[in-house]
This record gives C-alpha cells, structure tokens and sequence, in this order.
C-alpha cells in the first residue's frame, strides 16, 4: 500500500486564491484557474455541485438527487493545484486575511471570492419555512417530494370530502420561473403518473395554484411570453392568481388576499436573499442581502475580496442589476478566474466584466417552454426541445447527461415517473407528515371499498 | 373535472384479503391475486417495493434509491381488484379478525397475510444500531453512503495520521452475502472512484476489515465457493477476520477479539430478526421471532392468517428450516396466492408449499461473484455477468432496468461511481457525523500544502 507523505512541504511561494461555494460561479472561476500556477482552495458545505434548475424535477419525482449532482473533487480533480474542502464558512478575518470555518479553524487567503449564492427569503415570517419549503437544496425537493406523494396516499385513506379535497390541494407561491415549473409539473404528476393508480381518490381532481403578487407571473419575460405560459399553466388545470399576495401560512394552508385556502402542500418560490457572505465581511448591503460590487467584482472597501453570482449585485451594461441567473454567476466565475490569473501572476489590471446575454428560459410542461433572446422570443414544442438538449449539456458528466435524457424519453413516451420514493428523514421526523392535521378516522373502519366513477 | 362517486359502495359480498408488507413474499401473493374475484388490500409502511439485494449497492454510492424501488401503486395499478394502503400496523385484533394501524384505523379480514420481513438483530445491544446501521431501509443506505463518504472528506482536512487512517478504516460485521458485498464494494469504491479526487489522503490506502464470528464467511455456501470469496476480498485489500467476534461497538470504533479497532464507518450485516409479526398474533416465535408455520403457511391455533418469508420459518423438504432468501418469500407468496384463491373461491383445500431452489449467489467486487446450483458451482467472470443480468432481470418495471444497466456498463468501463452525494437527514442532524469524534484542529491553519507520493 502507498505510504503517505507526513513530511510537511517546503513553504510554497505560490499565490492562494480561496473560492467559498461550488456553485456555478465558483466552480466557473476554480476551472479558469485550473492547471495554473496558483494554488486554489474550493470549500463548500456539500460534497457535490448541485444543477439547481433541474432541482424542481427531483422535487416532483421525476429525476434522483445523483442525476444532478456531482462531487465537486470529481469534477476538479483532474487540476492538481486546486484542492476541495467541505465545511461550513462561519466569518472572514479580514485583518489576517483568512476564512473562518464552523470547527474553529481556518484557511489564509491571498485572494478570497465569495460565490456563496441565495436562499429563499420569507420576508420574516421564517417559521413559514418549515412549512413551505424553498427549492435549493436536495433536502428540501427530497422534503417537498415527500410531502407532495404523502398528501395523495393520506387522501386515499380519508373519508372526509371536505379533508380529501384539501390534501390534494398545492399551492405554490410565487410566480418566477421555479413556481411556474413546480405549478406544471405537480400538475403533470397528478393528471398522469398518479392518475391510475388510486383506487378512492382521482389524483386527476388535485388542485394546483400559483399565487403571484405582482400583475403576472414571470415579470422578468417580456409580455408575449408570460401570457403563453400562464395560457399553457391553466390548460394543465393551474388555477393563477396573479395581483394577490400570501398573508398567512399554517400547517392547514395559506392565506391568499384575505382568504383561506387549506392545502397538504406548499411551496415557496417567492423572494430571495443572499448568503450571510455580506455580514461575514461587515460589507455594505443591499436589501436582500447581496453585496454592491465593482465592475472588476471586487468588494468596495475590502482588499482582495471579490464576490460574484447571488451573493452580489452589479448593473449590467444597460445599467439594470443583472439577474440571479446561472449563467451570469458562471460567466463572472469565468471571467474571475482570468483576471486573477492575470493580476497575480502578470501582475495586470482587473479587467471590468461584461455580460452577454445567452438568453432567459422557464418551462411549463410538456411541449411547452419560453426563450427570451432579447430580440427574438420562442415559445412551445421547440422552445422545449431546445430547453432540454441545452439542460441536458450543462450538466456536468457525460453519465448524467445519458441517464437524464434516457429518463426524459421514457416520461415522454410513459407519462410515467422513476423517482416516486416517500423518504423520510428519519424515523420520527415530522418532515414526511402532510402540512394538515392527521386525517380524522380514529377508530374507523378502512373496509368499505369505494369506486370512483371517472 | 371528474367528480368522485361519495355515495357508499353496495356491500362488498367478494371475501377480503389482507397482505401485511410488498416485500418479494407480499407482492407475489398479491400478483397471484390479480384480477380474480378476491378483494386485496396490501398495507406497507412504505410507499414503494424496495429491492434489498441492490441496497449495497446505494450504500456504497453506484446506484440512486430511486432505482431500485418502484412505487406500490405502480407495481399493483393494473389490477383493479387490489387496494394499497400505506400505513404502519401495531397489532393483529384475532377475535374480530381485523388488523390496527397506528392512527387508531382498522382493516378487516377474512384471511390475513403477514409478509412483514426481517431486521437486524443487535443481540441484545441495540444502542449498537446507531452507530452500526445494518442494510435494510433506504435510509440506512443512505446513512452508510454519507458516513462513509464523510470519513474520507474528514481524513482529507485532518492532521493527524492515526486519526487519519482511523477514518479511513471500514469495519463490516457479518461475512453473509450483505457483509461480502458491501465490503468488496467498499475496497473498490476506495481504490477507484475515490482514488484521483483527493490531495493529502490516498483513498487507495483505505483499510476494510470483515468480521465474521464463525469459522468461515459465506456460511449458507459451499467451501470452494466461500474460499473463492475469501481470496477474492483479499486481492482487492479486504482484511478477513473469521472466528473472531466484535465485543463492542463505540463511536470510535469497534472491539474484535480483545483488541480495539479504531474506525469511521462500522456497517453491521450480522444477525437477522423476523418483525414483530408473532408478537402482534401472541404467536409462538423461535429465538429470532421468526413464526412456525404449518405447510400451507397457515399459523398453528390462530385461524386464517398466514405467514411467509422471513416472517415466518418453515421446514424444507430436506427437513431444514428454509433460507432467509428472496426467491423462497416469493415462491411462498406465489403459492399462497393461488392456494389462498383455490380455497375462497372453489372451496378447494390449502396445498403445502414445496421450495425449488434457483440457486444462491453472492457478488465479490468487479467480475467476481459464486452461485451454487446445489450440484454445479459457479464462479469468476462469468458467474458475475450471470448475477448482473438476474438482477437486472428481476428488478420491477422495464425503466429501472435500463437505468442500472447502464450505470453498471458505465461503472465498468470507468470504474466511476454515479451517487457520490453527502446528504443530511437533516442540517442539525448527528448522523452524517462520522462514526469517530470530531478532527482535533481547532484553530488550526489548512494552508501548508501536503502532496502525497504515490
């Protein structure tokens, strides 16, 4: 067996760049600086790259957490000069110039990039959090997975209509592309995957609401779009509300524009903050957390610190702020990357970053997605050939990009989906349970078979 | 929108029967019911049929858990004559011929199948289980997954070479088939998938150790395909303790034989106990729980119920208790169901069950696996291939077994893994924690970089 090497190295003279998260941004900006004479240290609280837009399909049981993500050492490792680390950032020293882990150590810095990206703000009702999860995370889609097929087999075994019809109710709270994605696929998963396979319940019969406050959904398309998506949405049966705000969220339901709607899932999509990276460095923020930037990404008043991605904000060329999208944290990390190279080892100046816009997406369901080119938009069967073929090469290994597209033909041809697991977090975890109370049956009978007449 | 029909059923005069668990026994029972004049009901605590034999394989990370369990409903939904239940039972009302589930609801019977299955057994020391999950539920497999995956991230960030190569240790505890496969498993995953990702460990210098107490593994087979087993395991780094027993399982490792081994993840595979299905009917049991049934899998003294595949312990012809196997529960199941449709709908009497053997195989690692036919032996090459296209064959519903034959030909081409991924059953929970206290580096600097030689 190999020996390892105890004896510590001679000191290197390298520069360090330190990247904070695997997201798109940072792991754009580790490859750019891939086999270069920089030493480069990723940490990330996860062992994996998550492709968070398709996060929604493991959400809906139609994809496994493994089709979308990847170890971040694997996809690094074939640059000796980066090494990964997986743990929690808790501060930055910015006086020694070092990050600070949860487990009290800590790693210098020569160049620090913070692409710690954003998580779901429930504008300080947080105890909404526990019952309206937010789609960032595995553990939250295996969660909203759960309760979402939970709510089904509950409403199966209830005798109560009023009860029944409130399980196989979902709402869904915000209208940007994650909702109207969540909305059209819950409503795609009832009316066909499930569809056969209950015997006192139609899944056919579950509701499927998309609240928006503002005027309509996906304000970041322009208008054409939007109203075909909101057209396709209610085709799929998705109730819209548009122009109506969530003012309460209990584990019974939701309380939309004054008036109460029980449901057995909720979900939220709506508002979103940036990670604490802000307050780490005691920098300036905005409203949502994120931090000011300047053109080159670095961090006003903060020497050798650059963020990018969810955890910045920086105004494109039309003066506008560029929007929390993938490709613009991945076109910075990218762009980071080949600065820093240049700064440090050819000591050149940080160029500012532009964006150049590749286009803007959100898909309903079947057959049917958006495009917005700027100029031109796209929309229905081709936009939503064109969405997958272009999902399915962002992902990250050649594996998963098989796996992926083999399990969207079969769901085309089938109607069906693979990934229909209840999991529970463990045993006694509340997680699992619908967001309703139990179903009122205490000592009834479960005997009298009852049809549905279709 | 369709409308459900909430006017009660006309009295059902078909007779009802009950399956407790859609393991392999319960859902064959079930398939033997399908379609007939006989109303079925199959309550589980799960929402999917889980395909154990493939679990090492999650717990290891070449497979996602979606793809070895499929949807009940699913399995079942071509036959209308079959209801699914999912729900957790507490006990069997003999007198009144129904079964409790736990929110207090009842299911009536006219004859009562209980295909409830097995856990591991502790012997007495069940605080072991947290520590040493066995492989029985998804969510021990993905435990074992995140522990071990876990160890290495944790060897990777630590200073200290003994509590380095602790973490890198496995100890696997039974040399039954489970403990061969998770072990073999185990070395390969460290020595390939594992081995180009990180900086300052050598996974390839990962220790697994397996510890059987008996004089030999593989027991349940013949010497010269135990022996073959043995030799394989020791050519891919697996160290093989037989006739040593573990006499304490801590957080920091495992007691074998008087001496303590340091370790970061403890996988138990040893002693198996039936669910408490006797205790429910106040049946007698044997020393693992297991109920004594008669020929037709009738329970002696208590009037239609049945019990079957490791639920229940019967003789074979050969006059010994038949094998804890998946093909014995669903021969049993099979049989039980045309046995149980002959006797409610023709009268006809209950035909004993007589068990064909198929053969029983163990998988080693890569192109290593043994059958025993009873007369022939197989092993090697093509013993492996024949295992991988049984189970491939054997796994529910035809998109499975797409997936996992490509994953497999993948694995094999690329000796890559798919499922690398760390997840938390919760953020604050202890169970990804590895097994060992944590890294002693508090306030330790990550900055001198270590290469390794190799």
């Amino acid at each position: 067996m190999p020996q390892l090497d105890r004896t510590p190295a001679p000191v290197d003279s390298r520069p360090h760049v330190v990247i904070v998260g695997a997201g798109f941004g940072g792991l754009a900006c580790a490859g750019a600086l891939g086999g270069t004479n920089i030493r480069v240290t990723v940490i990330d609280r996860h062992n994996y790259h998550l492709f968070v837009p398709l996060l929604y399909q493991v959400a809906t049981a139609a994809l496994s957490p493994a089709d979308i993500a990847e170890p971040i050492r694997r996809i690094l490792s074939r640059h000796p000069n980066i090494d990964v680390l997986m743990g929690e950032v808790t501060g930055i020293d910015r006086a020694q110039k070092r990050v600070v882990l949860a487990d009290g150590s800590f790693v210098p810095y020569d160049r620090l990039v913070l692409a710690t990206g954003s998580s779901y703000s429930y504008f300080g009702h947080d105890d909404w959090a526990a019952i309206a999860p937010g789609l960032k995370t595995i553990e939250n889609a295996r969660r909203i997975r759960a309760r979402l097929l939970m709510s089904f087999e509950q409403a199966e075994m209830c005798d109560d209509p009023e009860r029944q019809k409130a399980l196989m109710t979902s709402i869904i709270v915000g209208g940007g592309p994650t909702g109207v994605e969540m909305a059209g696929s819950i409503a795609e998963l009832a009316r066909h995957a499930l569809a056969k396979d209950f015997r006192r319940i139609d899944p056919r019969a579950a509701k499927v609401l998309l609240v928006e406050a503002g005027p309509r959904i996906l304000a970041s398309f322009p208008d054409d779009l939007a109203n075909y998506a909101r057209r396709k949405l209610e085709e799929l049966g998705v109730v819209v509300l548009t122009g109506q705000a969530v003012e309460a969220i209990t584990p019974e339901g939701a309380t939309v524009a004054g008036r109460f709607i029980p449901a057995g899932t909720i979900v939220w999509g709506a508002g979103v903050q940036a990670s604490p990276a802000g307050k780490w460095l005691g920098a300036e923020t905005d409203r949502a957390g994120r931090i000011p930037v300047n053109a080159d990404m670095s961090v006003p008043g903060v020497p050798d610190v650059y963020a990018l991605g969810d955890t910045a904000t920086l105004a494109g060329d039309d003066g506008k702020p560029l929007p929390g999208l993938a490709q613009v944290a991945k076109q910075q990390g990218e762009h980071l990357g080949a600065a820093l190279e240049a700064s440090l080892l050819r000591d050149q100046p940080m160029e500012p970053f532009h964006f150049h816009n590749r286009g803007n997406t959100a898909i309903v369901g079947r057959s049917a997605a958006v495009f917005d080119f700027g100029k031109r938009h796209l929309k229905g069967w081709f936009a939503w050939v064109l969405w997958a073929i272009i999902h399915v090469y962002l992902l990250v290994g050649f594996q998963k990009r098989v796996l992926v597209t083999m399990q969207w033909l079969w769901r085309y041809a089938t109607y069906q989906r693979g990934a229909r697991l209840i999991t529970q977090d463990s045993p006694t975890s509340a997680t699992v349970q619908p967001a309703a109370s139990p179903v009122g049956r205490t000592a009834q009978p479960f005997n009298e078979p009852r049809r549905r007449q279709g």
